[in-house]
């Protein structure tokens, strides 16, 4: 490892566990420019300065504002500004136009987080017992701070000098080998996935309920680029037959020929990262493709993804030993241990699932009950987090989601086989 | 009933099947002119004229053509004008072009229909051993007999002037009232659903696989036209927290109030049917609805769609008591019996459930294999059939699918809940 | 010439003269199905039927509803389906959905159609006072023959069949050679153009009004298919300088290579033409660019677009030797002969003038005033006529109009220069 | 007058000239935060950052770079980021795609100026005979400042804040009254218009040629707000017959219901300045207006707009009474004095002549020709200024153009009739 693992958050004070995440999120802005923050590079995409003042908001919104009324709220127009989506909560602001939010200012942000900041010290010392959503505001602000560095990366791809947020950073494994590609089987028969709700997880993850899965083997670890550019040179982006209909028609119309990020450049190829341009380590796992590219490079390989049951029943007693945010690579680094099974971190991985509820989910009443419910159509779940996810976010029953067509997340995938 | 059901095909002779279906497609399309068998109205629809040029090429492609050789042929054309979408067997014509396709006429389109029956009565009195796709092949074009419908009720819905397809045809059921709306408790646990492959289904609906489901309770009808009113009443499409945000989004965008092909004139409403327009019936099922909309009503009523799973498992037994296109009324009927389910005909209905494959389900090799796997991505599945759908074409184990804005459908819904 | 040359109208009585044109463009929809009369290949376009309609809406709402009143009205709903455009009459139908109107259906319109003269015929006879827009209505309805024309080759264009309207005719002049190109100079100074309103012409042609015109030179021809394929070999279509900006921006956005209805087969060019498919004739004029791809190939060539200043003083005592649809052909002949200048038929000169209003020109009252001064913006004039236009219906002072990206109409360029 | 007009340029050196336009830059944008010179609101706008980068690029390009050779250059990239549109010199960054160009800074780019600002000194001094565009590259600058004005303007009046880029400025004649307008007439006659080439002007502006123009009358003074009002409540903006044919669509399709940056709250209209929301005046000349709605106005009043060739006449011989950038004022003001015409400043003047080439006119040769001529298509005249434009850049003979479509910018009419 790079530098020394974070300690898992659950020894410390609230305060402190609050602390520990504003602060990780001002610090991935920390070179970034007032413009850099305030830019958007496409409607799915949010600037940075939104980034860290929604998260603000919903402290304010949810926590403050209940019990310290109305008055608290450092500025009357933010809440139209920043909310995202909540529409229980008002109007908000158009989601393609927050790049022109060029007011308030990045700085202006950092006053409106340490003006929350300090209420909620108060809060927290004050009223413990209004604090039931402290867990969701950081993990929800944990999120922001995994999309702020997709944001950025999306961003920085736009413009023909290729900035970097973290110059000079290089592969961790850059001179290693990817291990072997072996087939772990699983048994099949009655289990159970889900979170049972002792800790805090997201609504979308409970509740804990019975599955019945058939046996089925899984690739020890995620699909490289070595094994991608076969695809590609085999004519992959354009043979019909190994595509769903509609992840064709977008491959055709998008003219997609390659990741997100890749050019090639006389005979190499290259990627964009958060480190400016580099050249392609054919080892590690391929990453920014779309829910429709895995699908298809998994029926060329003659294999097929996941479904989430299955990567679930795999992953529950695996452990952590992939590449998050804290390490500050931001890369997806090559899985070398044959007798590992990299279920976390690196790259997310698509599975075969839409979206949808668990048996017996129901919706949180209120503003929050917005949260994931709603958004439980038109998109796949990935699983397991990334390089850019922020350590001890992520686990075994952890639902993240994307429309199929999305490329701009750290997003690869793991081959599975019916058993 | 209207009139004497017809006899279930299996008795019949395979000539006699293929007449019967083929038969029956004319019949359907006898009152169109020549222009009515040309225009697309949309994208999503197809010109008549298309549904009985394309139904015959799937046989002269997959069965005579293998047999008897490209001279077989009816003109050498065809196969680009009404190839659909199987991208194995070569280049087509441009979908949204469909309706450009003024030369054949609908005269030339009736020869070539001759053409390939005659051909097909050579093969299976002399090959029965080359027919192993009949069954698929009627069934095919037992699926488009109901498009045919669907995409026509659509053009003359586009005409000012609103057509009919058969005047003067009235709601069998006009002065009846609607049941009660009963809860019907079903039992969790262990069971299967899925065709076991002894006769024809789709290859989607297969392999019978076990699953496991909660105990809960469906509706005994369709929610009718009165339900549905009442939503519009409550601000229900104007009311956010109902609604999927994709679906929501859907209908801002697209200005929806009501079901498609509902007009209010001064206090009263109206639809398009295939018998011109008429004075809505408000005992009768609610029909022409998105999935975003069954969705969002079933979430303002306290309920939820079912999953295809507990549909199966509750229609697994039921009777075919339903209004199905053999009856000529092509509208749905008013569901008068308490003590029925009506799991079949009237109006199809949208589930909870994604259309993705069945555990262990693969893709049938050749061309043919394209039918239903590559479309298993961002639809949802309809179950049941409707007032449209041909008699003896719909099972327990059928699974049809739309993309979750579409309305053009013969599609209602019925409510679920857990127990 | 093919085939005599009709009498000039002007010595027929009105009804001769409304039953030559009438019966005109019965003629030209003689061959055409149904369906071909119903399909609109796109919003630019209108169906076979439509045209037909509209013309006699036209004389019935002008001219038999002023005089007989309402009741004269074949069909309560035909205004609004085939009012044009005329907002200050009502409602109409939009422009883009005309080809779904399959009912009514074309033997209904032709029924239309009896019912209007029968009624035209009492009115010329009964009430000549009221016959004030009887020339406006013919003049009219001759347009609408041209658009039938342009607009059935658009149609057919996009089947793949490639139909044919009139098979098995080919070009009059297909073995001879075009003229050398001669620059015809014209002495500037103080001049008039425009209609006295002494006959009839379009209110757009009046007033005769003074100009000013610098000495300018003519090419004597237009610019032949194989002086085009020198500007495609030339790279003429990739070179952005020789283009306005709008018009690069165009071309590149819809992928211009060669004018509409091109086609290269291995090495021949071929063009779709109303007689089918055909192998370019490289000594005919081009045909079928628009303004933009005019102007780039006049900058090109070093010379540029004439005004239509320029253009009507110098075709003011021209004679009519070109080709005109009475002649059946409806191709541009190759313009053969060194000592004539070519300014009517065959093909539409582009100029290099907007549509604007002359000096002093003032639109008509009522709904007839919507004529042409509302489409002053955004259009370029054409001159000259074409292969396509009636026989008798061009003039000196005639302007016709396009948007300058427009291709689908039979338009050609002649070059000029500065002397 | 609100501060001493500035000395006429000519009586300046070279060197004189170039730093006070190029300081004039910056001071627009002196209260700009890195942010705010970045973003791009639409494709028709570009950031402020844009505006100061191009406008040195062009000294780079055309002046330094021919002399001193690619070393001058301040980096190798820029050229491709900040090219506008000149084809000949090379590939270009596209055109919406600017506001995603966080980097360089707003202080790279000062750093940029001030690269290119030294060595034009050396070049001043060394070269003066290699300097014959510094008219022409000052000219194009004083355009941009325009334009980032304008720019700046959309993007604040986008921002919910409503920001200013100058607080508490109010306008100069807030409480006068407009004078009355009175009817000017104009002689007709044989004249002269255009640049007659013995100073500097934009290649269009020539050459100097004879007209022939009708007799005419000119208002005295530009439509104001309240006459605008009137037109708005006799529902001008919904009746189809004042507007043509375009501009009553594009109206309709975009909502337009008063003109751009206009609210009504409660009773009362405001609208949007670069001093922040303001409440209209109604006696200041209306601006933000279309050509199209321009268009509709005068033919709703009874009038028409000037040609540019009437303008011109009647300008020519006009003082410059009106406002400029240079007052600080950046709003239209209230024309009080009834004997004057106010020709220039306050609101540029529709005009209703497409922007084409004059009789004569040719295109320089090389990159610089490309500057205005490849723009003569689509495009309508504006004159005068307006009170953004910067002092003494505008004259009698200058022809601004923009789409007719356009509004952001301070773009206002002037009333015309038939004598």
């Amino acid at each position: 490892m790079a530098q020394p693992k974070q300690q898992p958050a659950t020894s410390l004070t609230p305060q402190m566990r609050y602390e520990r995440v504003r602060r990780q999120s001002e610090a991935l802005a920390a070179t970034l420019s007032d413009a850099d923050a305030t830019a958007q590079s496409m409607p799915d995409a949010s600037p940075a300065k939104w980034h860290l003042a929604h998260t603000s908001w919903f402290f304010e919104e949810f926590m403050l504002a209940p019990v310290y009324g109305e008055d608290v709220r450092f500025h009357k127009r933010f809440s139209f500004l920043f909310n995202s989506y909540y529409d229980a909560v008002g109007d908000r602001h158009a989601r393609p136009m927050r790049g022109l939010l060029t007011r308030p200012s990045l700085s202006e942000v950092l006053a409106y987080r340490a003006h929350v900041d300090s209420h909620m010290a108060r809060l927290l010392s004050e009223r413990p017992d209004a604090c039931g959503l402290l867990d969701l505001g950081l993990a929800h602000e944990q999120q922001h701070q995994e999309l702020l560095l997709t944001d950025i990366l999306h961003l920085f791809a736009q413009n023909p000098l290729l900035p970097a947020l973290k110059p000079d950073v290089n592969l961790k494994t850059a001179n290693l080998e990817a291990a072997d590609l072996n087939w772990i089987p699983f048994q099949g028969g009655r289990t159970e996935i889900g979170a049972d709700g002792e800790q805090f997880t997201f609504d979308c993850e409970t509740p804990r309920h019975e599955i019945i899965v058939r046996p089925f083997q899984l690739a020890s670890r995620a699909v490289t680029n070595r094994e991608w550019l076969e695809f590609i040179q085999d004519d992959g982006y354009q043979t019909p037959r190994h595509w769903l209909s509609d992840g064709f028609a977008t491959a055709q119309t998008d003219g997609w020929t390659a990741p997100l990020y890749w050019t090639q450049i006389d005979e190499d190829w290259h990627t964009m990262t958060l480190s400016g341009p580099q050249r392609m380590n054919l080892e590690a796992p391929v990453c920014h493709i779309s829910f429709y590219e895995a699908d298809a490079f998994a029926s060329w390989a003659g294999a097929r993804l996941p479904t989430e049951q299955e990567w679930e029943v795999a992953a529950q007693n695996a452990d952590e030993i992939g590449t998050f945010a804290g390490s500050g690579y931001y890369q997806p680094q090559i899985q070398t241990d044959p007798s590992q099974a990299y279920f976390f971190g690196d790259v997310w991985e698509w599975t075969a699932s839409p979206f949808t509820p668990y048996p017996g989910f129901s919706v949180a009443s209120g503003a929050v009950g917005e949260y994931n419910g709603k958004f439980m159509s038109g998109q796949m779940v990935l699983r397991g987090g990334s390089c850019v996810t922020p350590d001890h976010h992520i686990r075994a029953t952890y639902r993240n989601f994307f429309h199929p067509d999305k490329r701009w997340q750290f997003s690869g995938l793991r081959l599975a086989k019916d058993a």
